[in-house]
């Protein structure tokens, strides 16, 4: 699997970032899922940067779906979701330009000096807006049987958000923010470090945290079929990703057994566990309560400060520094790619699980 | 996929805890890589329990290779390793008993009830025994090309060991350590940590910090396929791991732009990286510096003291204390296990990118 | 794998008949392939319906790449190409109505009535346009490496085309034929027996031959990876196809062991096989012969002759006669579709072989 | 894929013909199969030789199931299978000698010399024995959906059987019959052909018919996906295997469209086909007809008679015999083979339809 990911449920990536086209094909996808369009477009604008905090380059997103869809339901075939790149400006770019941070050394060890140089060719972040475009259908998908999933910014330059509490209203409130944080003074203070950033010609990284309520019990495979392990695969896809932990992640080698182990009871016939320690997955298969995994996203590869580099035509050294206005954050931006990368994930577990109808 | 991972090289796990015996089978090695017997003999002996800190039950692993080597070299068909499990008293486990912090429960959701449930059965941390076995000839097939990799002991309950110095020097002197930290003071403050809970009837967890010496730059895959997401989807396969970091990893949240790229200068007609922040991989794919990651170890589940759960069959509420003596920490024996998967993640990885006879 | 195949090289084919476009996405091609647009062009020339033995339906395909393509040249990225629907009239379906021999009824018990059923929806043949557009790459990518191949009608309607004979000349006499047969006057008497279908209202099947000169011996996995399970893997996704062969094929079953195998003698220091009876493969891997395969394509399914079927919501019994002109044949026409498939699989398991730049 | 085949329903095959133990690895069969290992031994005695028209060579296969089964049912771990190699002579081989019709050459050019060379080394019939027992289990899960399938010769050596009639009893028949054909008198017609094959120094081949009756309508998937090419997929890997087609197969090109269709008509409330010209699958998915497929066993490559042939370590050409009792036909023990991998294409098709615990 190179551009793709999923078994039941796949997705396939493709574009760059100044060509004419770029998309995503999701097939296995169940047929009669309703394709809200309005909804797509809502998760892209949650993409779409905004504001002071995020570049002014304006990238709208008039996406259009080819196939897969019959009269606004899906028919079970791929479904092919399309955005053309408008605003390209050609000019944009040095051929052998090697910036610091991105994947122009490693596209050229790799694809030998053919790669798409033009504003990171096909590993451009762009590509992330058919994933999200895609990601949409699967968010639909998975509420048609209570699956309902959300990304919050767990913390960003040292500032922390609130963990999540009742996570039924949490979810709710995240689905409309654009800078998805729980407690709304902590946005503004997340606000104030990306602006100070910006204004050092920099830029931070951060720490989302994901939830997932709904998920049925028994969902996953042992050892290498992981709930964790098929997440993780896909979610490291997803550009600045160096860190994919799940529950007390990290925060496990500070605790002791007693204090890392879920306890349970029967009450009313049903099972109950009394923590979540481990994130709603034991033994790589979900045990019914919430999914809870935090990625972290690293600062924005560029920056207007100087860094050393060199030219990878001419093989001369030289000093970088980034014209123009970009992202001095990408953190709240990259939340709906890793919802939506999440329902893309689990609507493949649970087809595997419950075979293509579900 | 589900107890198997990997592409062009791939591995499949069977096995449970009490059953006769258990195994590995691993396609797609490149013929002619020298099976050295003592070498995997070595590497199980580190995956072993020994001493204080380790449960006393001898687990000795007389392995046999029934397939895949021929005089001494692997013949490019798959190698089937297998592992007879000795010393196994049936009587016990009492079926129905669901342990907090085991797969208990979610076996018990997927499998209805027809799960072996001796010992954890399929889930037990007994069938990495072949998984090493495999690894260890991964390992071997990787020194072929001079890639070498080994895993130190972060920091455990709260005792932290110094980073990666000279790699080589380091990654040699692991080679060789039961406890592998590469502080000799550290690891008798951190066994201390690990007796201490034992004392109190508890475990520890702790993190592991890998590096891998010798990748050659252009591996791996954009988006889906990339370098992180392979190893990540493998290593969460290892029972306790529940997060995974490259470079800074979580870190990097911390961290502003400028100081997350790695800057690099051309020196003597060679590409040459200041820093290696990025843990080795740009856009998923190797960069050419030495892959640096960790995985953290949840402390582990069986514990002594007493813990909340119930009986599946009767559905009745009970309190559980795990008898006899168990281990209080596996962080140090996990070490082997990760250096298995990894280097069989970058065998294949490396059969994908330049051929099966690589 | 549901509308995709390959393991290194893949490809994703989405659309619908009647939908605004269809498109394939070709993942893993080496980087560096020169595109030529010209060729593409051909190629879709010879799967377009032409003169008094087709449709005269217009099907122009002006296709057009999106991505993976950078001055000409593949990049390594994936490449998606689109082609649009043109002429399609909305009116050209009545919903629920079950043709005899096509997938309207599996659809709907697939489907549940979510699919497209306008023309067939995405099991329309027009889908494999795209899939003659992403060969017509492949086919250039074999051609750098000295592999060449090409199909020809091996009988049609009691109807038989003389063998292979030489390989090279022959195929490159193949490579401009609208009609594909190596006998001129086969031709002729061959598009007789389609016309005289046509005006029975009918239609007619047949069997392709296909040859590929230049295959390196040691491609192929054992058993489940051979080159015969790869290749027919493919191949009965097109449509139509219900028969794949190798070598002597079903003609194996009236031999004996000594006219079956193909005897060896060493000349000058190389391998020669003396006869080519088991088409280039043994043990599921190549051995430097052509490879020699068969496949029959079942006559078209849509006829004018009276056939009885049903309604599927109404549930009625009826009598359909396809209105309208259609393919009488289309055995001709597959052939470019089976010489793409062919080029796609064998680029997947050279890949595999020796590698992504190969 | 390698010696693997499957998705959700995976199957490993490992081993050699003159190695200590050869086996299969069947991951993802649902939990609760009860395996009847009775039933597997008779399994595996079809595939036995048995009588003068097969070696005398005695092939025992004391099989044991060393996991994936707790108190005779499987558990939804993966099962392993092994059975020793009893009887192996070590000095049955020459190092070097390349065996017309064999795997020999292509081996060398795969392995470079690596590869076991005794006896065929992983090349061996020998292997399908696993398969066989893996595929017994198959079977059961199949038949507590009321799924049956047989495979009975279709023709050998000109001596054709009767087609098959009432499937449920052509089926049950079949289970029971070392020599599976529908009509007596046509047994001991072929045996003699193999007979006079064998007289001869020489050997046959034929073609068996599989039917599977039970399986329900809208299992497959279009395109990639389809029945016809995961069945064939698979049924390629079987040694000697060199042709599979459906339902009309290569018959089609005699047919025209109004004899290929198969009409259907609604009868109380039920879809009826009043044919099966297509074998049960129409665009790649089930109809809810029979499955309907052939496959032809070419001829055993080992015989008496002189061949012209070289050894590939001194390049000197040479005249082989083989000397010993070989089969002389392999068409009737292949039967069982072409079950087992059947049954277990289909358990991986309707798990990924259905789910897991189908």
């Amino acid at each position: 699997m190179k551009n793709s990911f999923g078994t039941s449920v796949t997705v396939t990536l493709f574009g760059e970032s100044h060509g004419p086209e770029i998309g995503a094909v999701v097939d296995g996808l169940a047929p009669g899922i309703i394709v809200d369009e309005d909804f797509i477009r809502h998760q892209l604008s949650l993409r779409r940067p905004h504001g002071a905090i995020s570049t002014p380059r304006v990238e709208n997103d008039p996406f259009r779906i080819v196939s897969g869809v019959f009269e606004g339901k899906t028919t079970g075939a791929p479904i092919c979701i399309l955005i053309p790149n408008e605003n390209v400006q050609s000019g944009d770019y040095a051929r052998g330009l090697v910036r610091p941070g991105h994947a122009d050394y490693t596209a050229e060890c790799k694809y030998h000096g053919f790669q798409d140089p033009r504003g990171g060719g096909h590993f451009s972040g762009r590509l992330t807006a058919p994933l999200v475009a895609a990601g949409a259908i699967a968010i639909l998908a998975l509420r048609r049987h209570d699956v309902y999933l959300g990304t919050h910014i767990h913390d960003l330059a040292g500032v922390r958000d609130r963990s999540f509490g009742n996570l039924q209203s949490d979810l709710e409130m995240l689905d409309d923010l654009e800078f998805p944080v729980l407690e709304e003074l902590v946005a503004e203070q997340m606000k104030e470090k990306i602006l100070s950033a910006a204004q050092d010609g920099d830029s931070v990284g951060g720490v989302l945290e994901t939830a997932v309520l709904g998920m049925p019990a028994g969902v996953g495979e042992p050892w290498f079929g992981s709930v964790e392990g098929e997440l993780s695969a896909a979610l490291f896809g997803i550009p600045a990703v160096k860190g994919v932990e799940f529950g007390e992640g990290f925060g496990f080698a500070e605790l002791r057994g007693s204090e890392a182990n879920d306890e349970m009871k029967v009450e009313n016939g049903k099972v109950v566990h009394l923590t979540n320690h481990n994130g709603g997955i034991n033994g790589g298969i979900t045990n019914g309560m919430p999914l809870l995994f935090r990625t972290v996203i690293r600062p924005t590869p560029t920056i207007h400060k100087e860094q050393r580099s060199f030219d990878s035509e001419t093989m001369e050294n030289l000093i970088l520094s980034a014209g123009g206005r970009h992202d001095p954050a990408i953190v709240h931006r990259a939340r709906v790619v890793v919802d939506s990368v999440t329902a893309l994930v689990l609507c493949d577990l649970l087809a595997l699980r419950y075979g293509t109808d579900y």
